[in-house]
């Protein structure tokens, strides 16, 4: 696989075909691959929604400025903070660690420590623009590997939140949605897939210190 | 390629060789692939920088939480903001869009205009965060095409970004270092590369809705 074809193949989408589904075995590449991805102390802040459920996708439109790529996509992928990075977050996570690594509890005490006092000291604003960043981070991992799979997608920040929240009942759950990405196959006629990259020359966009 | 394999053999590196340097030809596709990287609205606000100076690397140890990686890898990469998305950076990104797609000017008017109204409503702060976004789905990007192309990285937060932009002369070129990535190859002893992973079971860390 050459990946510098696979970016360059990659485009946001904006008319998906949708007679064309995800099979499920590429479904669970997007699933391993976004819980593969590296988070700020392992943490995992984010949660992946991924919505097939058509009557959902479609009532979402209206709140992702009318852009139909959110109900014709195969799937709309949701990502989402969890409101709940607490004391009791943070146990069960070296709870999870202790099990997979079997490391005794004198190793991980003191880290285990450090983490609830830095978390119990942050406002929650804070806590939330912290798991923001781990999202865009999810979203750089996933919008690569879609590439890599052949399946097609679109990054966007441009909806209501506060709209998704509510008609995918997320507070109950303590989530808030933050980003929007549906996945699935571009349309032959999309008429998109033409344009030329845009991008800067390499020697505006690097530096190199030698 | 199995992307899945290839994101499991990813770890954070905190051991690097540092006698094996990363050739000319993997270098090349880390710079292609970071411009490659979708970004808000196509304004590419983050720059990467390249260090492979050794003077420099070992002198912005002690500004990264005396982490030895930072010197140890064969290139450190930084990625800045730019501090500078005003409206004259807006209308050299729509000259570029002009140049590489012969777009007219009259088709582009209506969202130069719209870009240059919603960055001057912004705050620098506001700003800034946007900006801090597509860096963390930058490295995200990065993260997963150096595993693709068997090269090690170390996704880095823990940094002092003030003695950085000190040391790198950053504010003059309007530029804020945001994260950290030390690149290059595991050393054979680095211990970390036999931890477990530790990951949320699939049925916690995403949910379908079908």
């Amino acid at each position: 696989m050459d990946i510098l074809n696979k970016l360059q193949w990659r485009y946001a989408v904006k008319k998906f075909d949708s007679d064309k589904k995800l099979p499920a075995e590429k479904l669970e590449v997007l699933k391993q691959a976004f819980n593969l991805t590296a988070t700020s102390y392992g943490l995992q802040p984010v949660k992946l929604l991924i919505i097939e459920n058509q009557k959902l996708k479609d009532q979402l439109v209206a709140h992702s400025w009318n852009q139909p790529q959110v109900a014709d996509a195969s799937h709309l992928l949701v990502f989402c903070i969890h409101n709940d990075v607490d004391e009791n977050y943070i146990k069960t996570y070296f709870n999870r660690v202790k099990q997979v690594r079997e490391t005794p509890d004198d190793v991980l005490e003191p880290f285990r420590n450090f983490l609830i006092d830095d978390f119990g000291s942050k406002t929650q604003e804070e806590i939330d623009t912290w798991a923001i960043k781990q999202a865009y981070l999810s979203m750089g991992n996933l919008l690569t590997v879609c590439a890599a799979e052949d399946i097609d997608s679109c990054p966007m920040e441009g909806f209501v939140s506060e709209k998704y929240d509510e008609i995918l009942e997320l507070q109950a759950k303590n989530l808030k949605s933050v980003l929007v990405m549906p996945v699935g196959y571009r349309a032959a006629d999309d008429m998109f897939a033409d344009f030329k990259k845009v991008r800067k020359e390499l020697s505006e966009a690097i530096e190199e210190i030698i």
